[in-house]
């Protein structure tokens, strides 16, 4: 399952919005079509939007080329324009360095929008192969018929391909473990009972839906051997920026005994943060909240505070899980060995 | 406010599943018309699931006489039938024991039936005289400009009137105290969203909805001074069954330090069961989580567990807010000197 396809010019990215009822893609042909499509979560997922970031670089190239435009500038304004979808995720920030620096040698013309067409195809490409590697690092904590709680999508839909989170659980059942999920429904986009358990279904991996609420009532009752979720941003001392909920997780988590991990790859590491309160969260529209499937749950009058991501403190994981390795207390640590090179 | 209204031999329920948008009453005049009110949640809230079955059983002895059949067996139907639509909130076990006595002694005939209404209005007239006492009790522990969290709906839609945790809530305001309230919306049925926020705006007190897993990131960042919530059961140890979510929370606010208070008058107390493992936790029908306002959120082929309630811990209770005083901890010894007949 891919969620993201580059077709001669053209970004096709598999509306998430509309997903699991309707699989409808949206053609991106603009910088800012692609721009809309990150902010109005058509496409999320930290490394499913430093993917199409990427590819919104180089139709912003190619958009130039044809009106005679400099290249140049035109990258810095399209760079300009997708930094400023969404702030969380540092996937975005990171894919779109890596396209400035290609840019900046690149000079000008077809070739050197070939050559920012081929860094973001190995961006994506990168990004596949990253997941499947966290996946097999990952998959080696998952016991035999483990019962897993997991949060929001991290899957296929969310990355390039085969997902974080979700790539090793996939990894796990691929290893021959038999693997139930308990999906986390993830208010208030439903990323879980629309796309993880879309993602679940279509491999056969035996999933459960349920309130994001009802975490901590199943893993007091013994239903939850492990918690594993993805990540938006991690800080310099391992703090995990991630989808709404995943703090309140990882303290039932603790609570209970239950290890909790995260999985992501090492382009959502941020060195230049200290800690995650210096991780900017999302505040998104309230309205988001106060209507749920076009309809409005709230009376007129209310007012709701809908922030997209909490933060987890490294001292509530039990492992962060990335291409290089597995990250291990004291996270701190393990993290900063990680940032200079080595895991 | 109210949501329950007895008037001429039939039963007005507002219906809840409606609210905020619509005001819908429901007119009661059988036994079975009461009981699916309660199934189908159009009336919820332990409290005022005990005084709707209470008038329940008035409906069934009326009809008898009607129909020139005895009360006794009518009323023994209608308890059967009333005591078999929620598992979990006591009240409504209370309130149909209530009547049960009541029948016993009152005999037959148009004076019988005249006996049960008496003691079903007394039924809800002590409920909202319960809960203005907890009130009080309870605004005693709320400091000035306290910014409150609570979940699920627990005010005068979920009571005769008034309500409990946000009874209290009504009670510090009337006492002139400013207060902020954090609504989780309570998924799957939005109680907060739909009805927790509906009392507010009409009480003009400031709140502010989130997503129920947003609360321990507010925790985090110090904006919460205390939670209150309310109760369907609380066992002997002082174990709470409550609304799915609410020992999610009460984790969340230990961790933080946070004050975690349980509203509740005696008649949700349950001295016949030892802890919280005892109390049935209702489980109800799955489609109620994967659609939502009427669409399907998950795809064909994914499933889900809707668990109604959970069990909160009395270790984690802070304390316990009842019409008769406020029980501190040791709990368990608070509770067994309050079942005892004292405070």
């Amino acid at each position: 399952m891919r969620a993201l396809g580059w077709n001669d010019g053209e970004l096709l990215i598999l509306d998430q919005t509309r997903l699991p009822l309707e699989e409808r893609w949206v053609h991106c042909r603009t910088v800012e079509e692609v721009a809309e499509a990150i902010e109005r979560m058509r496409v999320r997922g930290a490394p499913a939007i430093g993917v199409a970031a990427a590819f919104g670089v180089v139709l912003g190239a190619q958009r130039a080329v044809e009106q005679g435009r400099r290249i140049s500038a035109a990258v810095r304004e399209a760079v300009a324009r997708l930094a400023a979808t969404r702030p969380t995720a540092v996937n975005l920030f990171w894919a779109l360095s890596r396209m400035e620096k290609v840019a900046e040698v690149a000079g000008e013309g077809r070739e050197a929008v070939a050559r920012l067409e081929r860094e973001a195809e190995a961006v994506m490409r990168e990004d596949e192969r990253v997941n499947r590697r966290i996946g097999r690092w990952g998959a080696e904590l998952i016991p035999q018929r483990a019962r897993i709680l997991t949060h929001c999508n991290t899957g296929a839909l969310a990355t390039a391909a085969y997902g974080t989170a979700l790539g090793v659980i996939r990894a796990a059942r691929e290893e021959g473990k038999e693997v139930q999920v308990w999906v986390d429904e993830t208010r208030p986009f439903f990323q879980g009972a629309r796309l993880t358990a879309y993602e679940l279904v279509q491999e056969g991996i035996e999933g459960t839906i349920i309130t994001d609420s009802t975490a901590a009532a199943l893993m007091a009752k013994g239903w939850v051997d492990l918690v594993i979720v993805g990540a938006d941003r991690v800080a310099a001392n391992g703090d995990v920026a991630n989808k709404i909920g995943t703090y309140g997780l990882a303290i039932a988590a603790r609570y209970h005994g239950i290890p909790f991990y995260v999985a992501a790859p090492t382009s959502t590491f941020d060195g230049s943060l200290a800690d995650g309160r210096a991780i900017p969260i999302e505040e998104r529209n309230p309205d988001e909240v106060l209507q749920v499937a076009g309809v409005r749950m709230a009376p007129p009058g209310a007012s709701a505070l809908h922030l997209a991501f909490d933060v987890t403190p490294h001292s509530l994981i039990d492992a962060l899980i990335t291409e290089k390795g597995v990250l291990r207390p004291p996270i701190p640590d393990a993290v900063q060995g990680l940032l200079r090179g080595g895991t």
